[in-house]
């Protein structure tokens, strides 16, 4: 293990997230709130851990898969324990455990908070808190890679270990050249999600928050039901833009080199919309059979609907109704099925996500069409190319892993005795960066009933979880801690 | 396709139901019931069906994967079909759906009971009830193949169908005197488990039924407190004897061949043991922790903790208390977890195996050192062996398979508004061939209160859980029907 590359790269992460922690400095000062100071501080320890790290660059920055997923698991961990800091000093949240639960959940665009009065934080914090979704969103490391020039493979073996998806596609030959054009797009739709809402009447904080919360496809708002507060006009806009975050990025890459028959071909996003009209066309249909809200009309109805969905599958978390409250089980079934199955590979949302699951389906109906021509020579197809069998194998591999880590935390969380919906629902809206649950872990609810064990649970999963699994189990590894050990010994 | 070999052994399997059926008439008559001809019927309608199809033997009796499956699913449904007709006739469970899913239930060893007061039964349909189980608990095929002679890979490829578990061991050369070894071992322990029985005082009829119900790993008890009111010495008798029936029958050839050594080092049944030691330690523990049932001494909790975990994990059923009540939620999870694990391939047991979760297991582990050591040439092993790059992929399709066929029926039994641990856990009950679930289908309610199109979704996913997916997706499939219309136009 190459560990001055990995100790150089979180140096200069930690300098990255010191500039960034000046942002909500700058926020409470125009607000006037003393908890500003908080966030000036832990950029000064942020940029002086950084700065020492940096002081000398290493001869050799080579980054095999290992250290790539090492790195991006450290990065995480880091930029969580040293965010979280802010709400501990200022006393937004006072307590340690909570305070890196609600920061490990901002980072991975998960939005599950243990707040149950989040109009109590001063706006600093509320800033800091929505921003870190935007900052996770697209994934810090990406930003480095757009930063930093690396040698051979290095890079692409960070870029894997950050982006969600099975593959990455690069959209152009060189991985920064990739990382800018995709915090370009980032930057465009955010900035065009910002204006609608402003255009809309939002207030220019809330208009912030909800756009950088959205990109990130994260879901901690700043009120406390959430969306529900707002016009109609905003709630579509905000959940058009839910949707726009959870399609594949090389899209909108495509669009922007004019190959729009491309874009329009591109097999995961067609399949992602097809699915979310779907399942408004079905829940909809629900309402109507067992006359659910029966005082709203039928835009009312639709605009519900197609919210929620759409927050659910891009794993927002955002809320315009308590759907568990109000919705038959049929369409909180559909729901939970849209939180495991997730966004697009290479978007901003999390989950399994569309193209595994597509390619999982198609891969089952080859065998069954094998038992019928058992001689015929066939193979699994995504995107007009064939799924190489190692793809094919480490989506397998992925999902047997997730059942496991999802099996163990249920376990493990359900020592605190509540009952089997939310202990399901919570691990679930945890691993798929979702946010809210079912049960006590609902949408009108909050994570603080569950003991800090749990919530270091939870914290574990949602990491896993953005990162996809990987980066988070190499850190449980044996083979990980043999490889740290003797260096140590060296010294 | 090949139908007319396919009707051929469909008409078999008539005949071998028609004089199973004799024996319910039988005990019926001793009890001197009048319930007692409606299988005395129902023997002779299966007679003439099955004669009529047996007239005259085909030329070609091959049967390839494909044509196994189907047969295979077929004859489970025909049995179904016809087997619950005498509880329709006599009375007993007048409705056709509640008499059809009760009967599924039997066959597949499930095990979950649409009655709310079974003992309201006769005794003739009581025995036919558990008797079911012990039909289906080694499966009508494998006894119909120890009976009629056929070419080439044909039996192995119904075997392979019928047959628990990702591979089968052929435990001699021929599929045939396989068979005959399979039902010697199975009719032995049956024996056996009611010898024990009866030295402890259980009357005839009970330990008849109880013995042929534990045989199957299936769980209709002939009271309406399951296991509860019988003795401590009887309910580890019995709790023993479930064990034994989730072993690989592969071990107990071994042990009759006096290869000690051999059957002490089967993989899959030590990790079987140690998984019920370990859930066993666990539970009890938990119960110490939280002080449950706190009117227990130790011995009685671990023999109702035993008992359970025995249970769960073999699929049977059997209870001897409401253990969703009283212990838990960590315990409750715990058998959850055991529900989807199952027992060992190669036993009458049912749910994912043993053998493929430890496959799984470690193939996730093997990708996670890759990451490690990128070079390394690696293999995933299982009893000693190599385990085939084929093996590995089709347990992984057949997880897949098996999420969205659970996936699916969840959504569809979800319409009758019930509850999500309820659904959940319905399904988990049903595929897993368990038959308590938990929530409002948990060990101390019954399935009459689910809807007659929910009951059919889990017939289906019962026979699918039974016959391990394949054979009922195969029915599914378009290019079957595509295979069975052209036939019909030829005629």
């Amino acid at each position: 293990m190459n560990f001055k590359a990995v100790s150089y790269i979180l140096g200069w992460i930690l300098n990255i997230e010191g500039a960034l922690l000046l942002l909500p400095f700058l926020v409470g000062i125009i607000y006037g709130e003393p908890q500003a100071y908080s966030f000036l501080i832990m950029a000064a320890v942020c940029v002086a851990c950084g700065g020492i790290s940096i002081f000398k660059k290493p001869k050799n920055l080579t980054f095999y898969t290992r250290e790539g997923f090492a790195v991006t698991a450290l990065t995480w961990i880091v930029m969580s324990l040293f965010g979280c800091m802010p709400f501990v000093i200022n006393g937004d949240i006072p307590n340690f455990t909570d305070a890196f639960f609600e920061t490990v959940s901002g980072f991975t665009t998960t939005g599950a908070s243990i707040l149950n009065d989040v109009e109590a934080l001063s706006h600093a914090s509320l800033f800091w808190r929505s921003f870190t979704h935007w900052i996770g969103g697209m994934g810090v490391l990406v930003f480095l890679l757009a930063l930093i020039p690396m040698t051979g493979g290095s890079p692409m073996n960070i870029m894997k270990a950050e982006s969600p998806g099975p593959t990455v596609s690069k959209l152009l030959p060189k991985v920064r050249e990739t990382a800018v054009v995709l915090y370009a797009i980032y930057i465009t739709l955010t900035v065009a999600e910002f204006l609608f809402l402003i255009a809309g009447r939002m207030p220019v904080f809330d208009a912030v928050t909800t756009a950088v919360g959205t990109a990130g496809t994260g879901g901690f708002g700043i009120k406390g039901d959430s969306m529900a507060s707002y016009s109609p006009y905003i709630q579509w806009v905000v959940g058009v833009f839910m949707m726009l975050f959870g399609v594949n990025f090389a899209v909108y890459f495509l669009l922007y080199r004019r190959k729009f028959r491309a874009a329009a071909s591109h097999e995961e996003a067609r399949y992602y919309i097809i699915i979310i009209l779907l399942a408004v066309a079905l829940i909809t249909g629900s309402l109507y059979v067992t006359g659910s809200m029966p005082e709203m009309g039928f835009a009312d109805k639709v605009r519900h609907v197609f919210f929620q969905v759409a927050s659910i599958i891009t794993t927002t978390g955002f809320s315009t109704i308590d759907y568990e409250a109000l919705w038959p089980q049929f369409a909180v079934m559909i729901l939970l099925g849209l939180m495991f199955m997730g966004a697009c590979a290479g978007s901003t949302g999390g989950g399994i996500k569309v193209s595994r699951i597509v390619t999982l389906h198609r891969t089952v109906k080859k065998e069954i069409t094998l038992f019928f021509h058992p001689k015929r020579v066939m193979s699994v197809r995504s995107e007009g190319k064939t799924v190489p069998a190692e793809t094919i194998r480490s989506i397998n591999v992925f999902i047997c892993a997730y059942i496991f880590v999802y099996v163990a935390s249920v376990l493990l969380i359900s020592f605190d005795g509540y009952d089997f919906t939310t202990n399901f629902s919570a691990i679930a809206a945890t691993i798929n960066n979702i946010g809210p649950g079912l049960g006590r872990a609902g949408p009108s609810e909050s994570f603080s009933l569950f003991s800090g064990f749990s919530k270091y649970v939870m914290a574990f999963d949602m990491l896993a979880g953005r990162l996809e699994l990987y980066p988070m189990l190499v850190l449980l590894a044996p083979e990980f801690w043999k490889s740290v050990i003797p260096i140590r010994k060296n010294r």
